[in-house]
């Protein structure tokens, strides 16, 4: 069974940086990327465990861009 | 000596956009991009032969967007 995290993020305005956050959030253990989408700033994604939202975070900053949990 | 071409890009948001426009371009030979700005919608090219005009603005809209002489 995997749990579900929405996040909000700033900053994206194009396909290219959904594609950079999904590849960022896509390298943290055991997290997949379901949905991103820069028109809604949505960023959804699950895991087997409970989702690690500081590490999240982090790796949306790490690709330029600012979330906050939704 | 080298002669310059400016181009008016639609649909560039964000600093990826012009990395890809950039590429893109690049691989014309001979054409140098001098700037890209997603802001201005402003593409500069420079090339030590005419710059075929057509080439370019096959190479923006094979990035994805469109352009046309400024």
């Amino acid at each position: 069974m995997s749990t579900t995290a929405t996040f909000q993020v700033s900053g994206m305005t194009c396909g290219h940086c959904e594609m950079s956050v999904r590849e960022e959030v896509s390298e943290i253990p055991g997290v997949q990327v379901d949905e991103v989408d820069h028109g809604s700033g949505t960023l959804r994604v699950s895991s087997d465990q409970p989702v690690d939202e500081a590490a999240v975070i982090a790796a949306v900053a790490e690709a330029g861009y600012s979330a906050q949990r939704a």
